[in-house]
């Protein structure tokens, strides 16, 4: 039995972002449906809050079945802020591996740093398609690195972006955020934030794509009818506006409990799974219903902060465009 | 950056069970001291005892950090009693991937079904070190496949086998155990039990591996003095057994709660936590004493029912040795 091996390189000329947003959003549907089978991800600490081992690290587990595409995979991925970026590594390092559900064989190994790129900004784009009935927007957007840009990608296929205001800490990386995503926007229309309040203030739609945990975006940055998107590891919004918002979404309840943006209060016995008003999936299968925000007036706090589902799918995509165009390696495990 | 790929067939010609036993036995060390991480294992049910998918089977992800070895890895293992069987595949399928722990890089990817098998052996040989002073043993054997074989030649490396008595549903099965494994015991010792009773009787130490869901081990098989190592993913002995042995000793707590031998009354609420005395780890550490049974008297459940630290620790050497020999395929991910 052959297993099929990819690289990155191979992967970015196999799939684009119009195909990793058609599958995400497949994959909610499955996900609210029942077809799709998601554990929460298992983290293994590599000194990330860990006093030991000392490598500021981490390595998460993340399986899952799609049922559309009769597999399942795992996803193992993570980062560190200690040696990769001193070696002038990307953040991020993953693996996906791919078996065939009814006989468990391992039908491909693949990277999967570019596809957590790509599913990650698919995520709050195809969210933001139910919770919105607005097709032009603007996009306010903090961090303009690797996932200011996937985000902005995906958001472009979906939506007419009259304007994105972006917010980074580095100067330098909004000014190569606007050269690289100009043509994604309407007349390149893509304005650097002097302030990170600015980001708020005539955004439809909010993304935060940082590695900060200084809850930096205020409750009172936020009005009616505005979504926020907190996609960090870590906790980028105000605790207030955890408790004000008039609607919790999240990909993936128990995840999002122990991870992300509402992990602190939830550790704090301050928020319940019980808060949450839906997962993504119940949305996108039309099993809860949500009003759209311009007529709502509400504010939404959306919270996809990645599943493995997502990463096995696409990776089941690439598999089969891989196999139909030959491209790849091959090994015999057993 | 290459990643170093291997086969099963390398993979037996580059380790021995000796260096397996070696390995494992440091592995329950680190355990014990802390410098061996081992989350929980996060199983994906894919019919195994879910309706949906319906494939009679499981994936389990099992993560691991070794200090010893300065590497982290991931095994994702699984087995199924629908398709495989059908197409004479082995019950086992597993893939093992390898970073390097500082910097997170892929360094190897390997078949981990002959690893799991060997791991598995050792671990109840290396734990029955530390639970008897008696090197020279009669082995009760209950499942004479592939397990039953490896348990066998992992105990060889540390005991002299005066005899084993061994029983399988199907008697085919004890046939070719018997011949495979004679040259591993004294005299090539082996008896056929003609009833499942009739392993325990003489038997210092008694091994479980099979499929079994009927507790077909009972409470009054087994005497004083005499260690049972309840192996298979489900439960092999009586509750009363469970309950009234002296000690409960196993490889991870948490994990040893929600399957095999005690899962059952863990559900009930009728086995807890605290009811386990030491964990392996402990004990090889000399972190928690355990007087040698001969002397004790005491009736021990050991439960080794397997971690992932085994499977990466292996396979770190597995790939030093690799490296140093020149064996493998390679592949640039990224």
């Amino acid at each position: 039995m052959k297993t099929r091996l990819l690289s990155q390189d191979m992967i970015k000329s196999l799939i684009t972002m119009k195909d990793v947003v058609d599958v995400v959003e497949k994959t909610y549907h499955g996900m609210g449906e029942g077809t799709v089978i998601n554990p929460a991800k298992v983290n293994l600490d590599l000194g990330e809050t860990a006093e030991y081992p000392p490598y500021k690290g981490f390595m998460n587990a993340m399986p899952a079945f799609i049922g559309f595409e009769d597999i399942a995979g795992l996803k193992w991925a993570g980062g560190n802020l200690g040696m990769r970026p001193l070696m002038d590594l990307p953040y991020v390092s993953a693996l996906l591996m791919l078996v065939d559900a009814p006989t468990l064989q391992f039908i491909g190994v693949m990277d999967s740093a570019h596809i957590t790129n790509l599913r990650t900004g698919a995520q709050s784009a195809v969210a933001s398609c139910y919770l919105t009935k607005k097709r032009n927007i603007t996009l306010g957007l903090y961090g303009a690195g690797m996932q200011g840009h996937t985000q902005t990608m995906a958001f472009a296929e979906r939506f007419t972006l009259n304007k994105v205001v972006v917010y980074d800490v580095f100067p330098a990386a909004s000014e190569k955020y606007k050269a690289d995503c100009a043509h994604l926007v309407k007349d390149g229309n893509i304005v650097i934030a002097k302030t990170p309040e600015e980001v708020c203030k005539d955004a439809d739609i909010i993304i935060c794509v940082t590695q900060s945990k200084d809850k930096y975006v205020k409750d009172e940055w936020i009005g009616s009818g505005q979504i926020l998107f907190p996609m960090g590891s870590y906790q980028e919004c105000e605790d207030k506006f955890i408790k004000n918002a008039d609607k919790i979404i999240v990909d993936h309840i128990e995840q999002c409990m122990h991870r992300g943006a509402l992990s602190g209060l939830h550790e704090k016995g301050e928020l319940k799974e019980i808060d949450v008003y839906a997962t993504i999936g119940e949305v996108v299968a039309n099993k809860k219903s949500v009003v759209p925000v311009e007529e709502s007036h509400e504010r939404i706090l959306c919270l996809p902060i990645g599943t493995g589902s997502m990463d096995v799918a696409v990776g089941g995509i690439v598999l089969e465009r891989a196999k139909e165009k030959g491209v790849g390696g091959e090994y015999e495990f057993v």
